[in-house]
């Protein structure tokens, strides 16, 4: 079976625990945790497909996402019963997607022949904004906006695989570097409390 | 004239008195109250058009559907004056809405070759994501994330839609059934206050 | 260089420095009001552009756009630092943007052949979406839908200018006179502190 296919499910189904565990605290039903589930899951790459015009979106082109979105939110419904860290979980799984779909969803807008910065944004894209469609429907503010390395993470990741594919690093490995960049970053971001300057407004 | 198309019309005039009706305990004027009307209407098969890269947009293609919207929105403004019953009007005009696009909105799917799991979805977008773009706008929990028997109506709607088809109904009888399917379990759920299974979080 | 393109990225260039500056009382960080300066700047047009079908996207197309964004977001992060009358300068950035592409939006929509009433719609979405988007990611209330006569001004400047157009005007004139329209309208209705009829609800 075809690898990145493999990887992509496989974010895919991160992406929908993280959705799906992502309503915990408020009062949802099954279905409202599955509705989310499946935004953070879609969400990025359908809006980088809309934008690209890239179709049919590969979840209604095979059907196979739609199953491991499912499993996903399945699995948040039994294994969060077992669970007792939810935050290092929700933070896990959502670490785990955006470090994938962040060089997946740039090799794509690449292959689409985008401008680099284009396809550096479109990575970022296709890794966060399933989570900020999640969270602007359940009026959360967007993680992205606030004072945390996330969005960047993903962007750096995006930016290192397009400059080591231009650079000729074999595909299998630019993924893999790439894709633990996000991690690394996120991971350094969230234990030492990281964030981007604040913007100083005089008032 | 197409009895389908007059369908449409018919549902998307329920879907703009609605969505103005929508507005009414917020200190919105008439253009918000005809704006919110637009994106109740329109925004369920919008967003499934979108998704499905069917085009034109069928509110671009004919005028007649905007001033279907542009009736509802006047008929909300007049008849709300006349009116004492606001909550029971808004849910009657929302439950023949939702009811009318979750088969048509299916039907359009399947018509356009889509896995059947993709065409029930997508009878439930056509039916319930403009008042879930409305209430996003507007800063309400959406109500397909609430506690209640909703979009679950809806997809059971697009689902029997689908399978009687499948079973050779004649289209006008499944139309009919499979309407009333919604608007019965929407009834029902309403009456005796159903709701799915709450998850069990344990924090 | 042509003049509508330069039209275009001066617009792009006010929507971003409006946009960046519209999170001066969140704490966001300076990604934060990138993000939002790139939403406000692309917003609208891009919205049009998905509803009627027209890709490539002018901002992906072009890397020119992402330059004046990025311009836009550098003035709003240094010019704030200097400036002491903030809700002016907003006001100031958003009206000259709002004005541009209620007209240039219009125009492309007509050249793209839709029905005139569509085509004034998709002046004033191209204007106000943006910032709609904008409003509703950081959970503010759109100002469309707050008691002002906003995007009714949009609205009035891309009626005007699809039928100047129609009489013949020639499109130099039509655009700054149907421009000016919408600064006008604004300016007085902001001076004046005028708004639409609120409807009255009987509770």
């Amino acid at each position: 079976m075809d690898l990145q296919f493999i990887f992509e499910l496989v974010g895919t189904y991160f992406f929908a625990v993280s959705g799906a565990l992502s309503v915990h605290d408020r009062e949802h039903d099954v279905f409202g945790a599955g509705f989310m589930g499946f935004i953070t899951a879609i969400g990025g790459g359908t809006l980088r497909d809309l934008l690209l015009n890239s179709y049919p979106l590969v979840w209604i082109d095979n059907v196979a996402y739609l199953y491991a979105i499912f499993a996903g939110i399945l699995t948040a419904i039994f294994f969060f019963k077992i669970m007792f860290r939810l935050r290092k979980t929700l933070f896990l799984f959502d670490t785990l997607g955006i470090a994938l779909f962040s060089v997946l969803g740039a090799e794509k807008a690449l292959s689409l022949g985008v401008h680099p910065i284009i396809a550096a944004m479109m990575g970022m894209f296709s890794a966060v904004m399933g989570g900020v469609i999640r969270d602007t429907l359940t009026n959360a503010t967007p993680i992205l906006l606030k004072k945390e390395v996330y969005a960047t993470a993903c962007l750096s990741g995006a930016i290192m695989f397009i400059v080591l594919q231009d650079l000729g690093l074999s595909r299998n490995s630019n993924l893999i570097a790439s894709f633990l960049v996000v991690v690394i970053i996120r991971l350094i971001a969230v234990r030492y409390k990281l964030s981007l300057p604040q913007l100083d407004w005089k008032k």
